[in-house]
């Protein structure tokens, strides 16, 4: 997989002129571990582009051992994800906007100190303040005791510890970077899904785009679910603020949703009590199966949009969290194979899907922080593109109940 | 909160004669992590008092990261306390006396290591060995499985690592140490309460104390708990050692209880067959609000003393594990807002309290090594004086079946 | 106990010749760490054999933290356990031949990222990867809840770390390696069950043995189990080859082996669907109550076998698990004190034991790598001679349904 790419490369660096640079900060094969490690583009000698890429182990509370690596680009985006955290993405920051929110969690919680399934099935939420969380991928969604046990909430691997980890950079300009993590569920007689994420950064641009591999690395064929949980507050989020998507059919995932289904196009400011709202979304695509969902602030010149495509992820999920600031004020943008309904739901409807022994699948989303009022034009240009002469069909009664 | 006052401490320090000096070992938020660390009068040039501080990792079995941290004071007392572990104190040593009692459990365990849920609630007792646990503060008590979840023994806060953890040396004899310590119980949707716990100790002194305060971060009102499960074993508890209290009332914790009510005042030697009895205390104050409870040996000359404020910890459980010296022959005196019955039973029996939005409480206990008759005969003359003609009554019924 | 041998003989190396060197390298209990450590007969000055003993720390994924300790012997075994966890062997190669298997579980899973309480009891899955798990002592077998908790997988003691590791080099030739490991199961009011393992080896041969005490340091009776839990796979296993065992009776686990008791004899190659068949075996042993059980390849020139004490370990679980390679293509020989059945059938069957207070019990196993044809004709023999002219007691009905 990815791994003999990288291999293909060294061979290439060896053999012929150097493509990229590779540094492994991580491998469990080998029982690599760079730790504190940095390198920037003074140090590689790049004169026509400035950046950094940091990883920091974090100390104190529950984020002791944990792990941060951080994208600096002059000019461009801060990105930092965590290693130990399944290479979620924590916050990503540049001109003047934040992706990214407040939780009361303020700490980089190193999974050796959750237990998913305290709180009855709830324990992911000990740890939970990312900008975007991959949910999944044995199982994900709320909650629920089947099968003898407990699924819980929004599955394993956002709490799993990368096994391996690179970074790469391109020799020439514009410099892309490249920070793969391998993150395994691999459980004797139960499952071998290991997922090859990627995230690649152009330095000084706005956007940045992941392409996340997952391999059924099992003689059996082994059902999967993945939600990408992206997560937005201010200042994006705000009374007013926008959600925009195309869409073929909305509709409130249970009863208390439905009393926001009307204003399902915008966000009221932090208010007590609200709590959240979730709604589950089919969105259309345009003829190469793109789609594109956002949130932009109420002036229309901030905001955060996801790229995405319907063949690999063909349900959207839109939380609202519009409860007050201390609470977590934010809402998730999050594309997925499935609801937020329990895997037992999930597999009744449908929705979850399975790898043949051997077999991969791809997902490929680019997120982009809008910073001016074109940007934010732009993207609402694309997506009433793809609308089109469709008509949103509003459903007013929850597909399940929970 | 306790921050901000370090701070502005700090601003002194530049701005003006020092008062203090402060060092912090641990501060999750800039990820600060002193490791092994130590000071002592003489680095400080204190020429008049004798007593170093020293921060250690362990290493080994379960306890591997945990950290304790050690004050020492010559002709003063030794008073060790796990940052790893919530700031518990380990125990208190000096005068030929100890504070504390032998566990079976002989490793500083790290929480990494233990999963609450375990034993049906009472994985809590794989890591019990400390001289003081703060059994809170989201729920304590036994364990119950209730709104579909375990409600663990003695909630989770003793097994939660401190976030944040400040040395305090004042800079004027007779410089008293602090050590502050911030333990979170930060969930998304949960809660978060979190406590800066203070220690305050003057070297050569026979005793120190506790100023804890808790505080409802959170937007909306939060119950919460909390017990100052104080364990103390030999060479204070023995046969015919004695528990001192002024007390309204008293009534066995269940029926195996009744059965030792007569004899509450005295201690058994380690008794084979015994397991525990636990008593439900209403403990009586001075006009100051303050009481005092303690344990003292059989001769009168070597004890314990809890100081504390009865509108801040209004109830008082009394625990006599007075079983053999491997199964763990101690007695806990109890300070809480609580009895340690099941959160579901403080509820309805209105003993749990309520933080609102911001609010913080605070918690003051002074704990004194007894080691002369006369002091001894000062605590009992205390503790007579409160009690003055009130008479106590007893209870042959527990208030509550578990 | 053990540790107090160690410190006779430290007097010993004082005071008199030496007989033997040790090293320390974890100690709970003076918080000793010696983290990435080797020795090797090169520094010890030894001329007459070659070998090394190495520690490494590991890094990535789950098994961060982890410990691996490895024995490296020229013209004889490279032997890896695992002090993180619980001394368990990983694997052990040597001659052309490994004793190990292939997990889906590539990693040294560190504890600390084990829920055993997770998949409702069989959390112990997501590590399971080693040549030998000790399975117990508290209990073992499969899960079930009883009691309101869960009795999880096969125990704890596995992913327990050790307290204390201690390795030994004998100073005079063969120049014997002892490798020594305290495991504590203890736990405030449920148990103080504390294994001291040891391994030996002599430099060269192609066997080793085990000699673990455990020792109820408590102050009451407490019941234990013991399952050794050894598994071999390629290339030892494969189509055609043979297990061989004295054996009294054989029975099967449950319905599903009741189809596999008549070719209990043989193992089938990498067969898909297989899954797992498990039979209850009652092995005959000696005069001296040793008994010998192997598994050898088709050729019958490489193979495994385990001597052991039936008075010490008197049944023997034979578990196939032929199914396909990446699913784990592996069996087990497990002498133990139970089957694997839940606790509570072992229970009722009476095949739980129990220790008094401060009562100690040993198991010695000799594991050998068979390398060649007249290797594995010896064993053979012995077995045959062993089975004498008993004839096996083949039952058709499970001694118990889970």
């Amino acid at each position: 997989m990815k791994k003999i790419l990288t291999l293909s490369t060294l061979a290439l660096l060896i053999s012929a002129p150097a493509l990229a640079q590779t540094w492994v900060l991580t491998g469990a094969e080998n029982s690599t571990d760079k730790g504190n490690w940095q390198i920037s583009s003074d140090k590689l000698n790049i004169k026509d582009s400035h950046f950094s890429i940091e990883q920091k182990v974090l100390h104190g509370g529950k984020q002791e051992g944990s792990k941060v690596l951080t994208i600096r680009a002059k000019d461009g985006l801060t990105i930092a994800l965590s290693p130990t955290r399944g290479m979620n993405l924590l916050h990503v920051e540049g001109f003047g906007v934040r992706m990214g929110w407040d939780s009361p969690v303020k700490e980089v919680v190193n999974p050796a100190f959750i237990n998913l399934e305290s709180r009855n099935g709830l324990g992911w939420l000990e740890g939970f303040n990312e900008m975007m969380v991959r949910c999944g991928y044995e199982w994900t969604g709320h909650p629920v005791t089947a099968d003898g046990q407990i699924y819980t909430l929004h599955g394993k691997v956002g709490n799993t510890p990368a096994s391996q980890v690179e970074v790469e950079v391109s020799d020439t300009a514009p410099y892309e970077i490249r920070v793969r993590g391998l993150v395994k569920e691999s459980t004797f007689k139960k499952a071998d899904l290991q997922t090859m994420t990627e995230l690649r950064y152009i330095p000084g641009s706005n956007s940045f785009s992941l392409h996340d591999v997952l391999t059924n690395h099992a003689d059996y064929p082994h059902d999967y679910q993945i939600i990408y949980h992206s997560n937005f507050g201010k200042p994006i989020l705000e009374e007013g603020a926008r959600f925009l998507a195309p869409m073929e059919s909305i509709s409130p995932f249970n009863d208390y949703a439905k009393g926001g289904l009307k204003e399902w196009q915008t966000y009221l400011g932090p208010t007590k009590g609200f709590d959240e709202m979730v709604f589950n979304i089919k969105p259309l695509s345009d003829n190469d199966h793109h789609t594109l969902a956002a949130v932009v602030n109420k002036a229309g010149d901030k905001g955060a949009s996801i790229q995405f495509d319907t063949r690999q992820l063909p349900v959207l999920t839109l939380w609202k969290n519009t409860d007050t600031e201390k609470q977590g004020y934010v809402t998730g943008i999050e594309p997925g194979t499935s609801y937020a309904y329990p895997v037992t739901i999930e597999r009744e409807q449908k929705r979850v899907k399975q790898l043949q022994p051997g077999e991969s699948t791809q997902f490929d989303l680019t997120y982009t922080l809008l910073h001016s009022s074109s940007q934010v034009s732009d993207v609402e240009k694309t997506i009433k593109d793809i609308q089109g002469q469709t008509t949103l069909k509003t459903d007013e009664t929850p597909i399940a109940k929970e």
